[in-house]
């Protein structure tokens, strides 16, 4: 489900830097009274999400806007579907376009790619998860689109999921050590994940009873050796640039989830435009 | 130069995001004496941007870290090269290293693009310009990064220029309408950007002084007519998807600026590492 | 078109000053079941401004109060007209009254003034436009009740028109270089207006096209001759002091704007009262 | 003294408005190491208010500019005086003129009318006080101007002080259930004041035991009786659109405060100015 | 009457620190279309406070959900007494519950110990009133459970009420000095309290003309002397960690107000439970 | 470690609150010049909390103040102990004082009140948690408090960790469906929590491998034969109303956790005084 808190904090930035004290263009050219229609339509295939933003976006900037979806977040479209369309007041539909797009586009474009690597992997037990290399102030939404293209969510952010990392192994004076100090002062309501590199790191982590490894740019062939060396004593996390090419490979280890940094921080924005048609007044 | 307004805006709701009530592992992990230097690496070639929304990271955190940058925001860097490092406790590093991040690689990818468009025109009198398809709450610094990348930038919202689209122009009832009316209500301090498709409305709009010509997606060969035409009596702006292996030939056209949405909603982001190195307390 | 952001702005920070926890006096005295309904009246001749702010203040505090208005924003009404009412809950209508009034007395003592600026030069080609000589928080609608007036604006702030004053020609090193300079840096989409002095100036100015020139505080004959030497060459605006007495004189040299400070800063507000009928019960 | 909270929010809103993303004329023709002084010059007489505010503008801006006042806030100063300085990086000296500037000269008005008030009653023990009539956003420190001029602060608003006036005692059913109600329960920490019209009313209102009479819009001859009356039984406030050729005989029927709505609705802006000198550099 | 600001700003707090990106157990368990019906059942007796709060979380959360009080704010209820239910969808009853019982609980707790402590002085012409001793960021809305447990509200905070303590008077350097230099700066409708320890400090205060006379910890035997020596020449208040125990001895001195810490400090919250039924879909 | 955000924004709160316009006594009674010395005295034995933030709220109303902490958070103190001081301007420690007072005293009342839980089951195995039952808006300054005391949090909010009570389990039609189902939505990196009453459900909830066992309100005897049932399947936690009399009983069930609402919602403040000395200037 996607909160709209953090959308509403975008969309009223996104109205500050673009609309300022007005669209001096628009009140100089369009009527007052002129109604017209806005659709939007998809230029490229992809996977939407972001319907209920846009909606969300010409409903604050005029309530007297309707906007009507014609697909719903998730729907894999083609190039040259109608999407939705927006009617009302032609002015306010001009005013709102841009910022309605500069959301959809970017959000389909991290479903849309979410999707890839979903569709990548269907032959395997294993979810795509995503990271926290998102667009600062768009985590809730970007994850929100992660999920929409068939993607599983991280942690959020820093305090919700206990994820040591190297640096916090060395400083804590080990795996063991940096565990059993995170199991003491970490809510006991979230897992511990523990960043792994070596067999001995994976039997230390075991032993101590780590909920999650992490296998980070671990090759191939090691990969799949701590995958049968864990068994279920834990779960295991693939991660470290992987790309769709190599995605299947990685799934073929037998992990239990892939995380992916590109979901969110390289995915092109889906084509989308939208055309207004004037009404008779 | 870089108004800090809205990085501040977005440093804040990138911390709220990301840190909550604090970085359990960070807190249980890492002893408060320990002391570290983060080092940023470029991994990836390219043109850095964002170092000062880097440093402000960081010591909004934290006041005590200290950044120092070792390139400036516009120099092109090869992979391999550090850029900067911050030196203080090692919690907080570690806290701000992936926001940091986060703006760093994204600014940087785009001061990064923008560069190889301009690279690609330099033959030609012309001037690479960004629109307004960025990313929601990012414009400022988005803007600000073309130009760390040698680009220019168009105008910033709907306020501070005038530029009349077709759709404006079926509103006023024609280019000349459009134009007047704009002319009459905007204040004279803007210039009046028009966007003509046709060599009817290029005469059109020069008859009524427009200032400003946008070709949009106009053919190479008419778009050079049209060039030819206009002379010193108004500015060309060229637009319309133009993509890094097209932007020479449009160049070659004689147009005075050629504006280019890819600069901030298409560019890849540069490869930037932060690597801790713990110092003996 | 009036921009309702900065209004809501301030009639909340009107609120929290004016209301804070409530109005101790209304709570005690008026029944909660009350009905009132609360006549707006001019008290004296004068242009109206701040209707839909005044009707925003009643709306706010209370989504109950119905507000009528009985003429709109620009009519110009004598002493003893009435302007609107407010029909509903007595104890709100009593409550907001003051912060209503403060607004539209306020509103309308710059549409007035700016009325009859405009007024005294309606036989010249010119237009009145307003400066940055606003009350802080204020910009926004006092340039709103200055279109309302019949007046024109002038850039909004420093950020959308560049107007070179001498501290910037000495600090470039000339006019020319500070033109040069300018045209290099700002937005394509702005025009370059620059103060000039002398006729050298104004030569030099035209020479590297400046877009805008700036005759402030210059006397009267040397005005008229800079217009007549500028032509269709750029665009003249005078500025400095001018009185009501004056800007007659002023339109008689033929320049295309005369810029007035005091629209928005020394306007006295008009004379509008609140009277309260109560309703029986 | 000043509470700064209020006038910090103005501060910003002023520079959200004014400078938005940037001064594009001084970026583009000041050089960023140019240093300069600006001097702050009374150009008319007038007591000054505001000099906190006007560090605290510059101050915020760029936290480099070193503000030195040359006087303090209520010293009367004639045209000509020098009254401050500020020094340091040229470009945000040019870039906080105009925000310093509307804020003294409008505070400087308010304590220069106030001063105008007081000096015209100093023969009479009476204290002259300001009312809600302020603008918008700006009471804090409108009424702190007020102080500066030499005269007192009335309530600040609806919520510190009892001030039935007639639609209230219309409302309550007359004024002793009116002054009863609110003895009941408004906080017994502030006193009740009523509005008076008649010599019945004033009886009625020292029954009750009445703390304040308000006699609002009161014939000089009945105010005198009414004062004569009431002894030290209660408080006398005069009002009612009192002018500063009015206020002296209005202080002589022996009332013990005048308060006075066009202190803070109908100052004229004290007019001071702001001369850079570019420091060699 | 309640004012919902400051309700406002603790319900978006609260939803902020409870909610943040969402109700992970409840997103996943609970079906999008399922419905319920809340009941708030009282557990303990009590007098209820906060209805139109915990009504305004629910709103605030979903307008669609539909809150029907069964009491009003003041009735007394025993233990087992529905006060309440909230009927829409299933889920968002769920998320909104505990903020809802979390305001509720603790307003109904300072209802029912204001409640005792007005009971427990029916027999004498005093009132209960509460201090700034309030949790903060819940002054308003704990002052208003005051009022509605029946007890009566002192100043609200530092600006609109004088109240001279030791400190004070020692800092001016006598009572006499520090009420006349309060009467000389402190808006003439507050009235002036004045914390006295001894008989000689009571003459003093009354010979200045002290408003409220503060009895701070004082025995019970010399505030009956303090009472029946200022009579009706000033209010006396008698404070100072007063029990529920001893409050009918201290309303037996005579004075007219007690304040009472206690009332927002140490009042246990009520036991008010929340039971959901699942309608049939 | 104390995440200050939170406790800044109820220190704003609080500031807006009590201080307002400002200290119309303070400022009229205390010369501008005087300075003093505020140490805050214990005056009832307790487990300190919240040091930081009182000095934080002094810090923030005046930089000039100084505060030195003579114990630190965590230090249990005997009534008369002084446990810090605040020198400086004696009018800003006057004003801070009740606010400062205000979060000290509360504070350190629930760490007080969570020390004497934790001390009540020293002889067992068992940590004592906190719940969702917080003052809204002071979830994280309460949470940190209970660390302070000696406790451990459970998950902060309802994002940050599953916990699925029994209407949940009727909602998704049984235990196994809502543990599946929050399995297959939740992050992987939290644990699934489930409330469980009968052992039936105990050993359907271990069957689907549950993570926590919440055992609500469940009698002694039963208790302690699901703890000797689950063993080290799955945690176990006790919760319902325990009281500090019952929770030894309950610690020697064997839990592993047990969660007491009370923590934060019933610890009555600590008695903490604050005396001002002046310093003679």
């Amino acid at each position: 489900m996607l909160n709209f808190n953090s959308a509403d904090t975008l969309i009223e930035l996104a109205f500050q830097e673009d609309i300022g004290i007005g669209d001096i263009t628009t009140e100089a050219t369009v009527p007052s009274s002129q109604k017209g229609i806005g659709t939007l339509l998809a230029k490229s295939d992809g996977v939407i999400a972001g319907l209920p933003v846009a909606e969300r976006t010409f409903e604050k900037l005029d309530s007297g806007l309707v906007f009507t979806p014609f697909v719903i977040d998730g729907d894999a479209v083609n190039a040259g579907t109608p999407i939705g369309d927006v009617k009302g007041d032609a002015k306010t539909i001009l005013i709102g376009e841009r910022t309605a797009l500069n959301f959809l586009q970017r959000l389909s474009g991290v479903a849309t790619l979410t999707s890839q690597f979903v569709n990548a992997v269907t032959d395997y037990d294993v979810k795509i998860v995503d990271t926290r290399k998102t667009t600062p102030g768009w985590r809730a939404i970007q994850k929100y689109a992660v999920c929409v293209g068939g993607g599983h969510n991280h942690r959020f952010g820093l305090y919700d999921g206990v994820l040591i990392k190297d640096n916090h192994i060395v400083a804590a004076g080990g795996i063991t050590q940096a565990i059993q100090r995170a199991r003491l002062s970490a809510p006991h309501t979230v897992k511990i994940e523990v960043e792994v590199e070596t067999m001995g790191q994976v039997n230390e982590a075991l032993e101590v009873k780590a909920d999650i490894l992490l296998l980070d740019n671990m090759p191939l062939e090691m990969m799949k050796e701590v995958v049968q060396r864990v068994r279920n004593l834990a779960i295991t996390e693939a991660s470290g640039g992987i790309t769709l090419d190599q995605v299947k490979d990685v799934a073929a280890t037998g992990v239990d989830y892939i995380s992916v940094g590109a979901l969110t921080h390289s995915a092109m924005p889906m084509d989308i435009s939208l055309t207004l048609t004037l009404i008779e007044r």
